[in-house]
């Protein structure tokens, strides 16, 4: 079964208290992304701890229920920081940073590596008897096969998200094609 | 077959006429590599490029008969480049770019995306059946397969060498142990 990839960069996701506090204003559509619903923001924040700081982190959109911090193993090396591997809004023992706003900031937990998973529709899964792991086939100048979480919702684009450490380990863009191994 | 991981930070190999440009002096030795005679040394270079340019880059020692310059994937992002994949010394095709050094500047070819490998003797590369590819299964929070070279030389020690896109990707640190699947 082949399925395209999406690559994502380190993105922050707000709830609407720290939206408040953060931009005092509320979110603004730059771009829609391929999820249902969801959407890049024209708002960006600096991520700061006690060792550094990444600057120009997007926003994504909608407002969720709770605040959570997407970043790589490169970004938390940088950042000194030991963040666990995670599905969103599993934040339990998540790491703390202060998010910079202009016009304000925060100290918050829900900084997190987001897992490899694959959206799809729980109509899809079932009907593909999807497991809730598969190993995935990456071809390439440098190829290998990566386990990867199914994930599914009411509503999903069928694609592959990886952060960009796994994309540029593998060389992989947005769009690109792999293949789920038979299971 | 287990083996033991190695994570190769970018770093920049020099000939001698490149080192005398750059530096003016002999390389000093910071501290020894696991494979035999190579070492760390105290000196570092800025990478430059048209886009943006990277400070602090390592060179290790001896001296080659050729300047090469190892960087990873997030690196050629951040630099504006798209270097091949290669083994050390293939360096055709390899992208330009400008070593600033204490001592004066040079714009060389050499820049490149070292390939995964693993280091080995000739005499064991034989004794063990060794392909020329291998796979390697990695454990963890992020697991999966990649596909591995083998390279075989004089005096080795035995470990895969891996850059760190691929060490962040799998959350592998130096010294970890991996696993070479039945070939």
């Amino acid at each position: 079964m082949k399925l395209k990839v999406g690559v994502s960069n380190r993105h922050i996701h707000l709830k609407q208290s720290d939206l408040d506090i953060l931009f005092g204003y509320d979110l603004t559509k730059k771009n829609r992304l391929n999820q249902p619903g969801q959407f890049a923001t024209n708002e960006v924040l600096t991520i700061k701890t006690a060792k550094s700081e990444i600057n120009n982190v997007r926003v994504l959109g909608p407002v969720r229920d709770y605040t959570q911090i997407e970043i790589s193993q490169t970004d938390a090396y940088k950042l000194g920081l030991n963040p666990p591997v995670r599905s969103s809004g599993h934040l339990e023992d998540s790491e703390v940073v202060t998010l910079i706003g202009p016009h304000g900031s925060i100290t918050t937990n829900g900084c997190i590596i987001a897992d490899r998973h694959i959206h799809v529709t729980y109509v899809d899964k079932e009907k593909y008897h999807l497991p809730d792991k598969v190993m995935v086939k990456i071809v390439g100048k440098k190829p290998g096969i990566i386990e990867v979480n199914i994930k599914p919702s009411e509503e999903a684009f069928f694609e592959m998200h990886l952060d960009t450490d796994d994309a540029n380990a593998f060389l992989l863009k947005n769009g690109d094609e792999v293949e789920i191994l038979d299971f």
